[in-house]
């Protein structure tokens, strides 16, 4: 069995945090960090195997990717910008070290796509891969779910439902270039990182699919949500499949590159085309 | 089955983190937290069914107070004020809503000793019960690990050994007061938190094992370690034993109530009355 000592060796290879912001990194009790802004933004998410991901479809790589990206997304959710990860991971006993590499090379490389760093983390075993990924980002002025009003157009950055097509096909036994949605969505991080905060209300990324988290923002904002199926479309994919992370909110003006797909107005609930949608969303539950 | 809006509605009653460095708690895509201080502590454990506990013997609350104590210990041991938590668990199927409130119950007390709060998490499902918590403290000047100087004397604050018993115990099938130690380890939270920061040179705490987590300090030092057996024991409970949580340090003088074990040494390794030590600590790998 290989040792812990050995894992982290080959960790910090991986993770090799240098930044004016991080103080302390991997290898004392806790990481020491010097953010810039007075408000920071935290959030977390686990990942389990054979509820989350199948290592019989997925890489370690993406497995690592794709629980990255989830916790990123949240931040940008909040108009913040991420900078510091915490990683935990129960591991198979029969991991290599190659596969532990692999994952962490994952969590790095996403993290790498918008600036932010792993800076500590926690290393145990399991009878089943668990990852869990704490983040940490910097915001100004946070953009809550809450504050959506009526006559507010509601737009996302893309169409959900890739994922949730790529999990049907992976389930059918088609592992593609479309199925890689699933196994890896890549999230529009550039469609939310310069939005005009005047102009945005309100503002979540679709992880347990588009009605169930336009649900929050009714709720949460005391309104509702209109969709008009031809400017979206009542393809299940879109309306309930989760983990794309696209950006979903609620603006005076759709920004540019983002889909228009229906209004906020002053009777609770979601509708598709004035009719109610019961909560059918992508649930790890 | 129980759905995740009724977990999350009983979560909230528990978790109420009203306060006024907490900008946005549960419930949007992340928590706002605005610290004072401009140097963060950042923490995270992972505690996994069947390598971190066992609920033959420990209630979810212990479970939950436990997990929860080893997170705090890891900023009290960088000289930190852990203030925020987040909590992600995968929780079994067949979990009530009674037993989620007491796991975070036990959480929620521990973190209140402190003066810390939840203020974020993640619920999902596994078929082991497996928790991850993040902390994040506030640190004016970290106590490293790395700060250990040859004549420092070494001490703890209280010699640790009492959960690797309590362990043996309930191995043996004896659950009583002596074996609660394992169970839900009560950590000496006071002893850190007003340590004259002139006086002490470096500081862990001991999750791992005494000699497991000295040799830490003495690797990062560059120096090494001499214990006294008459001032500590032989025991392997007490030189190997992981999970009290009490703190281990290097200082100019021994502070009040704490124990001297031994001094600081040129020469590499840490040593029973100049013997070495192999590493054989309490390790959940």
């Amino acid at each position: 069995m290989i040792s812990e000592a050995d894992y982290l060796q080959a960790l910090a290879k991986v993770f090799d945090s240098r930044s004016a912001e991080v103080l302390v990194g991997i290898g004392d009790d806790a990481a020491i960090i010097s953010p810039q802004k007075r408000a920071l933004a935290l959030a977390t998410d686990m990942s389990v195997e054979g509820t989350h991901f199948s290592r019989d479809w997925s890489s370690l790589y993406e497995i690592g990717g794709k629980i990255t990206a989830a916790n990123l997304a949240d931040i940008y959710a909040m108009g913040g910008e991420p900078k510091f990860l915490l990683v935990a991971a129960a591991i198979p006993t029969d991991f290599s070290l190659a596969e532990v590499t692999q994952l962490a090379e994952g969590i790095r490389d996403e993290a790498s796509k918008v600036g932010a760093y792993v800076v500590g983390g926690d290393l145990t075993r399991s009878s089943l891969l668990v990852i869990s990924i704490s983040v940490f980002g910097e915001v100004g002025n946070p953009i809550l779910r809450s504050g959506a009003k009526v006559g507010d157009l509601v737009a996302v950055s893309s169409l959900p439902g890739e994922s949730s097509r790529g999990l049907e096909r992976l389930k059918s036994g088609i592992n593609d270039e479309s199925s890689s949605h699933h196994r890896y969505p890549r999230v529009e991080y550039s469609k939310v990182s310069h939005l005009d905060r005047v102009n945005v209300h309100s503002l979540t990324d679709v992880s347990d699919g588009l009605i169930e988290d336009l649900s929050s923002i009714t709720k949460l904002s005391g309104v509702g949500i209109d969709l008009d199926s031809k400017k979206t479309t009542s393809d299940p994919h879109v309306l309930h499949g989760g983990e794309d992370h696209v950006f979903a909110g609620t603006f005076s003006v759709v920004p540019d590159g983002w889909i228009e797909i229906g209004i906020v107005t002053s009777e609770p609930g979601v509708r598709l085309d004035g009719v109610a949608i019961t909560h059918e969303g992508f649930k790890h539950f």
